[in-house]
C-alpha cells in the first residue's frame, strides 16, 4: 500500500519533544527518570489523538500501541525505536524513529481504512543503557535474552541498584520477561535511526537501507613486561610491555582493514605510567566488529594472535579477558530489498545497504523477527553529543522511505512473503 | 699514593645505617624529614671519630667533613655521595658513596701521614628530590644551577612548600646559592655509586668506570585526531591519534637504538579512552637521553620528526611541550682513566667505562670539576626499591677501586695534572 507519512509534522513532533525534553545543552530524556517519564506522557497523548489506536505497557516498560488490520488472525507489523536518550544527547537518537513511528501510525489512522494486517508501535524501554551501562533492556526483555540476575545489581553513580530504579517505574525486573508475548505473531519490525557514522556523508547518500549489525566482540589485553629506569636500561635489554602494545595495535588496526570491519584500540594503560620508567605491564581496550559472524571470529582470532606476536617480539607476557560479546544480527533479506527501493523511491539513490557499527533495538528483534532499518545520514558524523544533527532534506527523505518500507512489508505480510517469523 | 679502604668497614657501616634508618620495609631517609635527620647525626658520630677531621655544614644543608694536606695552597678533592633515599629505596643507593668516602677519610686519617692536598667529604642534601620533584638539590646549589624562584613553591604530598621544609632545617633557601664557595680549589670530585641498572650483571662485570651520564630531554607530545564511535566508523575515515602515537613509539624506539641511546615512552593517556570509542586525542611521555649533546640533539629532532610523520600518516595533528632537559656530562678523561685501571687492579676485569642513564651529583659537579664516578654491579639490576641489592664481591671491588681511584687522583694534583679546575 502507497503510505505516505507526513515528513512536516514528524519534524514538529521531534521539535516540540526536544523544546520540552532537551533543548540547547541537549537531551535530558535518562531512562527511568521523571523527565523520561514526563517525555513518555507527552507522547502518549500523541497516540491518544488518533482514531481506533489503543496504548498500554507491557512487563518491561515499553509503550505500545495498536491500530488493528483488517486480517485479524493474529499477525501484525511493528514500528518503533526509543525515546530515552544518554546524558546531554542529541534531538534525533531514537526519537526519530519513534516519532516516524508515530507518523506511520497517524497515516494509517486517518485514513479511514484499515491496513491489511494490524500495526504495532512500540517504544522501547532504556536502549541507551546509559544510567546502569546495560543497552537494549526493553528489546532485550521482549527479545528473552535478558536475565534479571545479569542486571539487578547494576547501579547508577548514585549507587541506586536497576531493579530499584524500575520498581519505582513499576517495572518488576523478575516479571520483564513475560513481554516476550509481544512478539507471539510478528511478522515484521521496522526502524528508522540516524546513521551516528560517517559513512552516508562521505558518500553524498542522504539514506540508506541497513544491512544488519555488527557482532561486537570486547576484550581488556595486558601485556607484562618488566618496569625498569628509563635511564639505566639500555634498548637491547627491555622488556617494554607499551611497545608491545603499540605494535599489537598496529597490527590489529591492519586486520580490520583487510576483513572490511572494524578493530579499535580505544585506551592503554600503563604501569607505572611515569616518564622515567619503562612501563611494566600496559593494559589495551580492544573492540572488534563484524557483520559476518566468520569474519568476526576470524578478526578476534588474528587480533590474538597479533597480541601474542608482539608479545614474544619484546619479551612480554600476554594475557586477555574478554568482557562483552554480542552476534551479528543480519536483517531480513525481503525487507532490506524493499527498504533499498524505498530509499530510491524518496530520491535518496540506489546505493548498497550499509551495515551498522552500533547495536540498536533491531538488534535484539532482528534475531526472532525479520526485522529491516533504515538510516539517515548524520551531519556532523556524530552522536551522543548535543551537536548531533541531520540535514533536513535526509531526514524528509528516511522518513518518506521509512513510510513506504511500512506499505511495501504490510503488502508483503499480507501477500503471505514474511510468514516466517520465529517468534 | 697507596689508598686502602676496609671494605669490611665500609660494609659494616652501611647495614648499621640501614638497621638504624632503614630495614625489610626499605630506606627511611626521606630528605629534610627527621630520619633523614637523625641518620646525618649518626654520620657525623662516625666522622667525629677521626683524628684531624673537622666537619661543619654549608648554606644549602650539604655536610662537609675536611682532612687538610701536606699542600695548602687551597686547592683539594672531593669525595663523597648522598645519603638520603626514595621512600622505602634501598641499602646502597647513595650512602655507599658516603660510607665508601668515610672509608677514605678514615683510612687517611689513620694513616698517621698528611695527604698531598687537603681531602674533602661531601654529603649531598636532597639528592633524590622524592619529597618535592626536585633532584641534585644540594649539588646543584653548589654548582650554582638552583634558581630558588624555581623550587620555591614545590609542595610535599602534605602540601608543605620546599623553602618551608628546608627552613625548618636551618636552610634558607635564598641564600643556599653561597654553598658554590665550597667549590672554589677544587681538583677533583669522585663519587662510588651503585649501577641502578642491569649493564654489569649482563656483560658479567663486577664495577666498572663511568665514563659521564647522560643528557636527558623530556617532553610530552599529543596527537590530536578525532573522537569517534568505534562501531559506526569504518577504518578509512578515522583519525585515530592512538594509532598515530603507538607508530611513533614504534620508531622512537629505533631512533634510541640506532644512536646507541635511551628513547622510552613511559605512558600514552588516551582520551576519551573508553572501549568502545576511537581516541580523540593521546598524550604520550617522552624520555630521551644520550651521553654525547649532538647525538642526544639529533635523537630529539629525529624523535619529532617521527612524531610528525606519525600524525600525518594517521590525519592527526602533534604539538609538544619540554617538561625538562639536563646536558650531557662527560667526565674527565684522566680520572676516567684512572678509575678504569683501579677497576682493573681491584679485580674488576679491564671493561670499558659505561655511561650512566640516571643523574648524579656528579651531573652537577662534574661541569664545574674535573670528576669521576665508579659503578658497583646491581643484581637485581633495579634501585629505588627494597629489594635493590648488589653482591658483596661487586661492593669489595668497587670499594677497593675506589680507594685506589682516590689515590691515584691524590698523586695527579700533587703532580699538577688536574689544575685545570673551572669552579
Amino acid at each position: 500500500m502507497n503510505l505516505v507519512v507526513d515528513a512536516d509534522r514528524v519534524l514538529a513532533d521531534l521539535k516540540e519533544l526536544h523544546e520540552r525534553h532537551g533543548g540547547p545543552g541537549g537531551a535530558r530524556r535518562l531512562a527511568w527518570s521523571e523527565d523520561w517519564l514526563a517525555a513518555r506522557e507527552w507522547f502518549k497523548g500523541k497516540l491518544a489523538e488518533l482514531d481506533g489506536v489503543t496504548v498500554d505497557r507491557d512487563e518491561a516498560g515499553n509503550i505500545w500501541a495498536e491500530l488493528p488490520g483488517a486480517n485479524d488472525d493474529g499477525g501484525f507489523v511493528i514500528v518503533g525505536s526509543h525515546i530515552d536518550a544518554v546524558p546531554s544527547g542529541g534531538w534525533l537518537d531514537g526519537c526519530l524513529g519513534v516519532m516516524a513511528a508515530l507518523g506511520v501510525m497517524r497515516a494509517l489512522a486517518g485514513s479511514g481504512v484499515r491496513p491489511p494486517v494490524t500495526v504495532r508501535l512500540v517504544d522501547w524501554a532504556d536502549e541507551e543503557g546509559a544510567r546502569f551501562g546495560r543497552s537494549l533492556l526493553g528489546s532485550s526483555a521482549a527479545a528473552g535474552t535478558l536475565d534479571p540476575d545479569d542486571v539487578r545489581d547494576l547501579r547508577d553513580a548514585k549507587g541506586t541498584r536497576l531493579q530499584d530504579a524500575l520498581a519505582a517505574c513499576d517495572v518488576d525486573l523478575d516479571g520483564a520477561g513475560a513481554a516476550h508475548s509481544r512478539l507471539e505473531g510478528a511478522l515484521a519490525y521496522l526502524e528508522l535511526h540516524i546513521e551516528q557514522g560517517p559513512v552516508l556523508l562521505d558518500t553524498g547518500r542522504l539514506a540508506s537501507a541497513v544491512s544488519g549489525t555488527f557482532g561486537d566482540e570486547r576484550y581488556l589485553i595486558t601485556f607484562k613486561g618488566q618496569s625498569a629506569h628509563a635511564g639505566s636500561t639500555p634498548m637491547r635489554l627491555r622488556k617494554d610491555s607499551l611497545a608491545a602494545a603499540a605494535t599489537a595495535a598496529l597490527e590489529i588496526r591492519e586486520v580490520g582493514i583487510r576483513h572490511d570491519g572494524v578493530c579499535t584500540v580505544g585506551a592503554m594503560t600503563a604501569d607505572p605510567g611515569v616518564i622515567t620508567a619503562i612501563a611494566g605491564s600496559t593494559e589495551m581496550m580492544l573492540d572488534l566488529r563484524h557483520l559476518d559472524a566468520d569474519a568476526l571470529a576470524t578478526m578476534l582470532e588474528e587480533n590474538l594472535d597479533a597480541c601474542r606476536r608482539a608479545a614474544d617480539q619484546f619479551d612480554c607476557e600476554v594475557s586477555h579477558r574478554r568482557v562483552f560479546g554480542a552476534t551479528p544480527t543480519p536483517f531480513h533479506p525481503k525487507l532490506v530489498q524493499l527498504a533499498r527501493g524505498a530509499v530510491d523511491a524518496a530520491g535518496g539513490g540506489d546505493g548498497d545497504p550499509i551495515p551498522s557499527g552500533p547495536l540498536h533495538d533491531a538488534t535484539e528483534i532482528g534475531r526472532l523477527v525479520p526485522t529491516v532499518m533504515i538510516f539517515a545520514q548524520s551531519d556532523p558524523p556524530l552522536s551522543h553529543t548535543a551537536i548531533e544533527d541531520s540535514p533536513e532534506e535526509a531526514l524528509r527523505v528516511a522518513i518518506e522511505a521509512y513510510g513506504r518500507t511500512v506499505g511495501g512489508a504490510l503488502d508483503a505480510v499480507a501477500a503471505g512473503e514474511l510468514q516466517e517469523a520465529r517468534a
